[in-house]
């Protein structure tokens, strides 16, 4: 199992992710062009492609091909992407940098910026519809595992929880119910969708949203802690930034120690999930693992 | 033919919308409740439900049912609001009214409502997967032309050339094609989507999508003769804030008279694309002729 070289995995999984997201949008020639360079411009602005690359991995966890699920894995990258330019205008975060480089709407202006947003969620639709290969159906099905976990009973709930949380002194189950929507259902809608397409049982699909869920909840304890502890070189932006805005984080309600055991004791939590699956949840397995060594 | 009662007809018609649309967004107990009670705000401050009307008379022009093809008009409605929080922002159109109430983001502040916008285009999507009786296939060419409508190929499109061509004159060609993208596609688009989940053939099909393209320039020409002329009363609105805005109309471009000929004109080619059709068509061809008459 030692054997398993994630970074390369990463890499390659990111390549084809990207190759894939460069074919979406077409820049066209009329008037209208400034939303799709804006669209685009977010699109390849450094992201780690964690979702698409998750929900790959799903599908293949239950043995199915990636080939098919790509499309849907990169419409998932246009969801988060659209969610990160929205979460930045300056009625939301208001933040003028995301992984280093300046964010949508201050080189395209607000207007574009919202309406980049809308472009990708609405076409994040159409790349759905193209996992033909599973039958209409199941298409379907997987729309509305997107709906409900980017609409107001996953992402945009979360981002309200978190508008309506701010300033303000929150418990840590009002925290976790936060970041359980805000960020975890798209995550383990991710990991359903991947394990929906590539044809995984009952049993298989809800294994993964397990693991999904604790990932979820690891993932956000340590995006937590490097902002914190981090390194402004290797995350992109400025270490303490979520304490200069009041933003309510683990290692603010718990401390630095108690987070890093949370974080571990989800990470375990999404291990165990995976324990029905045989070698082909390696990926998985690293990637979870990772979150705990993390630097950026 | 002239027994037709077209008043009788519409109230009954956003009645059985309303009715439908009432049932989409519970209000849930959570934090997250104001983003729903503000995507209700909009959704329930007084639209003519054109769309869903549009798309209902279409598949019962082809001979479909309306039962089952509401869930999609619905969808259209909530794709169509989203469209007007989203364009009322300060960033966008900066309008503190609509239809004499005031506008979400001035309710609800802008970080809302720019959520509340996402909120309903999301849900739109589950909306149109309702419509199950007629197989996925469908739906999913349904959701096919829903994004192809409203994204940037259609009415996100226009929105970004209503942008870029703001104080600047433009030629009646870039005008049009403007209104095209901004309110013709998915108008047209509501054509077709009933058209299709009705069960009509091709021809059919375009047809109805011929009398959506027409039908929507006689709205916008007819939409700028209003705020030359209209009453405030009626509209909801106070005449004139077109020219106050600088926005490029046709009465501007072409006078008022000419403008009348053109949206006559459009009236004209829309009852043409409707000549196949038997005595179904009627309600179709009744709300071509009110564009002629309308006074809000």
């Amino acid at each position: 199992m030692g054997e398993f070289d994630l970074k390369n995995y990463l890499s390659l999984r990111k390549q084809l992710v990207e190759d894939q997201l460069e074919k979406i949008f077409p820049v066209p020639a009329g008037l209208q062009k400034k939303v799709i360079e804006a669209a685009r411009y977010s699109l390849f602005a450094g992201g780690k492609r964690l979702r698409p690359i998750l929900c790959l991995a799903a599908a293949e966890v239950v043995g199915g091909e990636i080939g098919p699920v790509l499309p849907a894995a990169c419409a998932l990258e246009m969801i988060h992407t659209y969610s990160l330019v929205h979460d930045d205008l300056p009625a939301m975060d208001n933040d003028d940098f995301r992984r280093g480089v300046p964010t949508n709407h201050r080189v395209f202006g607000e207007a574009i910026a919202v309406l980049a947003g809308d472009a990708l969620l609405t076409e994040a639709f159409e790349y759905f519809a193209l996992a033909g290969h599973v039958g209409a159906e199941k298409i379907l099905e997987v729309m509305r595992i997107a709906v409900k976990a980017a609409g107001y009973r996953g992402m945009i709930g979360g981002q309200v929880i978190d508008l309506e949380c701010e300033n303000r002194r929150v418990d840590l189950a009002t925290l976790e119910y936060m970041h359980v929507h805000k960020t975890g259902a798209l995550l383990s809608a991710s990991l359903e969708i991947g394990a929906v397409l590539g044809g995984g049982n009952e049993a298989q699909i809800k294994a993964l949203k397990t693991y999904g869920h604790h990932f979820g909840l690891a993932f956000q304890i340590t995006d937590d802690l490097l902002d914190v502890e981090g390194d402004i070189e290797v995350m992109g932006k400025t270490p303490g930034s979520d304490a200069a805005k009041n933003k309510m984080t683990y290692p603010a309600l718990l401390g630095v120690a108690q987070s890093k055991d949370a974080a571990r004791e989800h990470v375990e939590r999404s291990l165990d999930a995976l324990a029905g699956f045989d070698i082909n949840a390696e990926p998985l397995r690293a990637i979870a693992r990772y979150l705990l060594v993390r630097k950026g």
